[in-house]
């Protein structure tokens, strides 16, 4: 369920166009009137916004947005007025510049949405980058974290709920004896199944791997040094499969961690999840951290960045 | 082009529906009518047959039509009267059941569509298999055949025309140096490559390795003893994307050939592309062959079935 709250009864888009040209113009930019607008409309609404704006100012509504603000804020809000689709596309190539750092964005956009929603993103990257996905994937990492990716990205899963049994029993041992392996040569196999079978399957496969060995496949794949980051990639997916909010929750406590804040991670989670399923990620945050998101974002975040992200969180905008 | 020839004016499906019922009924069946209505009948307009038969006679269409037919007439008039995405979801699900012989048919359904065409495909499989050829084929293949036809089935290419001249060049020299290596343990790149490229960039590809080794990547790939069928699935790709209509002219040759007609491709070739492309392989075969693709098939086959695959290459049914 979506965050975000848009008034009952909101402007035209030409007449938000005006207010953000207004706050755009003079000296410095009000930010607070860039946030009270495009905050407080939904993806419909912010497109149609930029379409009101580039027509009726002839010029690029996301270069002037970029070009009026700055730091976290902007790149949040930059983020935020792309379309959803479009937006995973960029995330996703900007991801596959820095693969073997980025890698978990990759993840997330593989695991977390269906198969159609993939493909959409998919055809998205098509007109943006000219170029697939699955090829810049493909030749910017290697190894089994290429293997991995690849599959994870490509393939088209099945997103029904029948589950074989059999099959989850037979090929839980095939996770664990690849797990306890210590080696990563010989990944082959499990690369198969975490990238190809659906999640309904992968959940019982991953179940029996608990019943029958007394802990997660999660918790056995906790990994050490990881220099390809083919490890750390494995259970990012592992993890998204089986219970996305817990992993985004998690994603969100280290984002916030004493050591500092992650603010790219921040970004990612509020600005991919606003309009989505963040309401049950703020759910499972409070039930884990005994805070709320907010209260932790409020405290790690400041300035217009911190507004912005109390805005997606579900702050009225009046 | 369709090959086919819709009368300009046909009964209602009702109606065709009452004639196959009476073709069906009685002493043996009217094979004759069946052709005359069902090969002179678009996907559309068959489908409403279908239904109009299950909605009045209540009972299934496919099973009847099956009951009543029989030998390679029955197969490629099953075949002929599914939906012809569901059709290649249907073919793609069997050779995956014999996947080290049949590869060709998935090689055919991964390289000849286009990236749309193969997920309509592949929600079709969800929708009868309840599980994605992905998971079928990375479980039924092994090695290199598995990598290669993985990555052809999962990929969503780029269908644009746009090429890198640059990285054509550097990926034909990849390729040259993988095929010279006659070992086949690391043909990673390669697989990388053919896999997810798109069509255009392939065959710029292609095209700068025939001008760098003054020879095709197709006769470079020429293979002897091949065990596992990676090194035919790999030549069949290639040829696929280079040149579809010329690779459709060599396998109905092939399955024409002295030795015995290969009814399975021939039906394969003619019922999959009858209301597509035919026309342009038609054309490249009588070309290439100095005789028409009819006058070939029509001195192999005999009987119903000589006559259905007629009606499919052209013949009025009037």
């Amino acid at each position: 369920m979506t965050t975000i709250v848009v008034p009952p009864v909101i402007p035209t888009p030409a007449e938000d166009a005006d207010a953000l040209l207004k706050a755009f113009q003079g000296w410095g930019t009000d930010e607070r009137t860039v946030i009270a607008v495009l905050a407080h409309r939904d993806a419909t609404q912010r497109k149609k916004i930029r379409m009101a704006y580039e027509e009726n100012y002839n010029e690029n509504f996301i270069q002037r947005l970029q070009s009026e603000l700055s730091g976290h804020f902007e790149r949040a809000m930059y983020h935020w007025v792309l379309d959803p689709v479009e937006r995973q596309a960029v995330m996703a190539n900007t991801a596959t510049r820095c693969i073997h750092e980025d890698y978990p964005v990759i993840v997330e956009i593989a695991c977390v949405n269906s198969s159609p929603e993939l493909v959409a993103v998919k055809r998205a990257y098509h007109v943006l980058y000219k170029c697939s996905l699955e090829e810049d994937v493909a030749a910017r990492a290697t190894g089994n974290l290429r293997s991995l990716l690849l599959a994870l990205v490509s393939t088209y899963r099945y997103d029904g709920d029948e589950v074989n049994d059999a099959l989850a029993k037979s090929e839980a041992k095939i996770l664990h004896e690849t797990v306890m392996n210590s080696s990563e040569t010989d990944h082959g196999e499990l690369i198969r199944i975490v990238g190809t079978r659906s999640r309904a399957q992968l959940n019982a496969t991953f179940g029996w791997f608990r019943d029958e060995h007394g802990s997660s496949i999660t918790k056995a794949l906790h990994c050490g040094a990881d220099p390809t980051g083919y490890s750390h990639a494995l259970r990012t997916s592992v993890r998204c499969i089986s219970d996305a909010n817990k992993y985004f929750v998690k994603v969100l406590k280290n984002a916030m961690h004493k050591s500092g804040t992650d603010e790219d991670s921040l970004t990612r989670v509020i600005v991919m999840h606003a309009e989505k399923d963040l309401k049950s990620i703020k759910d499972a945050f409070q039930k884990r951290a005994s805070v709320s998101l907010e209260q932790s974002i409020a405290k790690d975040t400041s300035g217009d960045y911190k507004s912005f992200l109390m805005a997606l969180l579900g702050k009225s905008g009046i």
